[in-house]
């Protein structure tokens, strides 16, 4: 994309995010997801039980009926010029359970593009056949432009649809977040529905007497690729939401990796206890890091984006002290979570296969978490939450 | 595709179009959509009502509901060899409209070229799976000789579905014309059910006393490359069965764009008044070409199909006079129309963006039509206009 | 997939296949479908009644409504990482008639391949979004080694879905002999609900004293590239499973090409009569092979697999002795079927065009029951048998 076409929104995209993010919502409700600091923590609850519901209902076939119905009206474009799977399967799995019909445009090289079509008009030729548009792309800021294009057709009653940023460059990846922020949340609510529940809750009080339900008063242990890793950043970022939370981020000792300075002090203005080690075998007062840990975000180390320079000294690293092992997973607490963005290296194996059967890892279902999410998070742009109470209650009466 | 395989339809193919439009219909309704000439001028009316009809039902949800219903029964395949973003889209987006799931063949070099499989035994292997096949390919004549395998097909009482033709080599692009016809119609249409509609009206004919409704009567501008624009040879052609038209073809100076011979005498022989001009800023009867313009039809100079001589030669010409400025829009009639293909060309910038808020500026409103034409267009071929119709008409009773 | 990734399943895959086909079915229900010799009589006629069902409601729109939503609540992934379109097309219009929504990854080198995702990560990745997988891949066993993983899973109380082989390598390929066994199925049935139907069959015990009803009792002669053609592999294995099975190999005279040793044994070990020829003229008894052959399956000299050297030794073939011209068709019973898993060779044409128009030329007919044939297996392992059945006679109520 070159300068020109970015040049109408210079001014606006320049301005820090929270100013930023006042554009992108309308009532408290958000019109786009751009960046993870959208992502405010009565939000996050509303998707969280959005997302609950939707799941739950997905578990009887007239559920999932009912789900199919709510924006079966809705069609969607997923725009991935940077390549991606997972994220790109999630989001398409999560327009299915709601009915929303998917389109896709992967290739960097459209045929518009070999036909010198600016990329704003061929986003906007998308909003023109599409009610939404996922965008993942190299360009930093690309999503947001797009944003800010929709609202100026907005504005002078022309159509204009949602955009969701699904990862721009190095920069952000709210939707990540937002799948981990999910995760989050059902491993630290503790329900005591049964007696069962209960008695586990009354066992960990007794093992863990500061436990507290909800992401707050957490330790979370960032391990691996922490300055490139976009996702630890709209976590971290997120996460310093809320209050009593401590940070621990454990780097090989290299700038391309380890917690950049921006970050840091972003953290640290929002009231974080950071703390930076160089292995997962570090203490910190006299007692490994492990075991004070509540959640572990383990992350690869990404080889795409290395220069052949960085590539060299990467490679002459000693990644051992930041392998997630057997015996490193048994020093952590009986409760926590060991979460990874995914995909993991399986030639440095930052979580060996032999984690897998371990109760506290949870990554595969962290992924599924990932469209059960995007689709809470697709009835919210859509202003479909109501509709979607109504139809669960629906089918509770229908099966009732 | 090798000349054996067209050989059994050899005969067939090289017949004028009027004789060959015979074999493409059954009872005036059309069996396969290959050329521009087939759509006459009672089935363009026809398919711009069903048109109209779709696109009023797809604003409320269980409008939506009921198209998604009509033609869920059926399975599309797009067969699209030659590479498009756009035609590709509007067409997925049309299907899903109607519930028509849609599968695609985008790549040039299948697998099962790479087995040597004929054309033709890919198509009837599509035929065999989707009930109608959309079809773009560089190869001239191709979707005519599968709508005559199709006919012979249908004879020997075996399977047989409808071909459409998405546009062929430099040749012919109906359905574009379909999409340029229904935003022309809605265009020259002056409605007055409301008292804000009559007054428009009699203040039109106040300024314009000449002005009647509908694509007759009218002057039509095309502007850029004439000779390689299938999508202008298509709308010319369709435009000439109207009384009282002129065309403005407006081009620079070189063979490769200029109004081909062809074309001419045909356009002559249907009774248009042609003039040809080198600039936008020329005059007709001592005043400016685009104020007598009711419609203006701008297009990219292609430089796909450039040969390296043709290429340089086109380097060197100077395209300002055909890039339709503000000060030229400025000159143009208050109720005229600015249409486009799209993909526009933001080097050349044959309409800058600074015009897209001009009330005239329809391009983008024209590209949604071709989402409402071309959904007309399939439940026509699938023979389900009167059932869009009934579908209408309950929906509009379960409203009130 | 390097052999790391498959070292926890060796000790299983390396067993004989009725051993595995116990741990991949379940109650007499397939669990997954990965090698021919799981499709046992009692199944095909099975899945041949339910494919039969399916086409019969496909044929109204409300039939095919119903079917619509039988298993509308699931998500298909189709990963094809080797080449197919008509395996893959097959797979995708079964899904769409069952309301499954399709999700491809098509590409050999996906994203997270080059992120060093191991193969079984990016299935379990899958298996999380999806609820079936269908796979085509190079790599040889590795559905299977996907069915043994889902198998753990399933016994740790975890997700798991069914793994369908729809093509490994030179391997197995069982879904296209289910398509197979249907096409002979239906052309082996005699029915004789009208008069006419009996008249026929009459007509033909006249003609045929021994003719009995079903794939036992026959002679099929298997034509072309038998070596190599894992569709032969696959449809000869089920076929040996009826009794009274004699079986013709007609191949040129090259080791690529002829039946190999070990499916020869594992043939005259179940008990069928095999005979092997070097042109489709050669006798047997003093009568014509093909005036004796009640289905002939002819294949596709495969290039794609050739060395160089194996490449020139069979351009110096004479394949004239193994095309089915239309002299030879005459030669065969009136009532036989002509079968090609496709797609063919138009340069060596195997069966040339002329042959289509025969009415016991059988193979697009073929295709399209791969279609059906597939739809029924889906629905087999998604254990909705008896919804098939219900929603069927409830179609069969609404239209009387």
């Amino acid at each position: 994309m070159t300068e020109e076409q970015f040049s109408p929104f210079f001014e606006r995209i320049e301005r820090p995010n929270p100013d930023k993010a006042v554009d992108f919502q309308r009532h408290g409700r958000l019109k786009h997801l751009i960046f993870g600091s959208q992502l405010n923590v009565p939000l996050l609850e509303k998707l969280c039980r959005s997302a609950d519901t939707i799941r739950t209902m997905a578990r009887t076939v007239d559920g999932h009926r009912s789900l199919r119905n709510l924006l079966a009206h809705k069609r969607a474009m997923l725009y991935f010029t940077q390549p991606s799977t997972r994220t790109f399967l999630s989001f398409m799995a999560a327009c299915q359970i709601l009915g929303i019909t998917c389109n896709e445009v992967r290739d960097p090289k459209t045929s518009s593009e070999v036909k010198r079509e600016s990329q704003t008009d061929s986003v906007r030729m998308f909003s023109s056949y599409f009610d939404v548009i996922i965008m993942r792309s190299q360009v930093e800021k690309f999503a947001e432009v797009c944003a800010y294009m929709m609202n100026d057709l907005e504005e002078t009653e022309q159509r204009s649809v949602p955009i969701i940023n699904a990862g721009a460059g190095s920069d952000e990846h709210p939707t990540q977040a937002l799948l981990d922020m999910y995760t989050i949340y059902r491993t630290f609510r503790f329900p005591q529905s049964t007696a069962q529940e209960s008695s586990r809750l009354s066992q960990l009080k007794r093992e863990y007497p500061d436990l507290v339900s909800g992401p707050q008063q957490k330790t979370y242990l960032f391990c691996g690729d922490i300055a490139r890793g976009r996702t630890v950043r709209s976590l971290a970022t997120v996460l310093a939401q809320y209050p009593g939370v401590r940070m621990f981020f454990v780097a090989p000792d290299h700038d391309a990796l380890r917690l950049d300075k921006k970050l840091e002090s972003n953290l640290i203005a929002s009231g974080v206890d950071i703390r930076q080690f160089g292995s997962l075998d570090e203490t910190v007062d006299g007692q490994p890091i492990l075991a004070q840990t509540d959640c572990v975000y383990m992350t690869r180390i990404q080889r795409e984006h290395n220069s052949p320079e960085t590539e060299t000294e990467l490679a002459a690293l000693d990644l051992e002290p930041f392998r997630l092992t057997k015996s490193r997973v048994n020093q952590l607490k009986s409760f926590s979570a060991i979460l990874h963005p995914f995909p993991r290296d399986r030639v440095v194996g930052e979580i060996p296969t032999e984690v897998d059967q371990d109760p506290r890892a949870l990554y595969f279902r962290q992924a599924r978490n990932g469209m059960w999410a995007r689709a809470a998070l697709l009835v919210h742009l859509f202003d479909a939450s109501e509709d979607l109470i109504y139809a669960h209650s629906q089918s509770l009466q229908s099966s009732s």
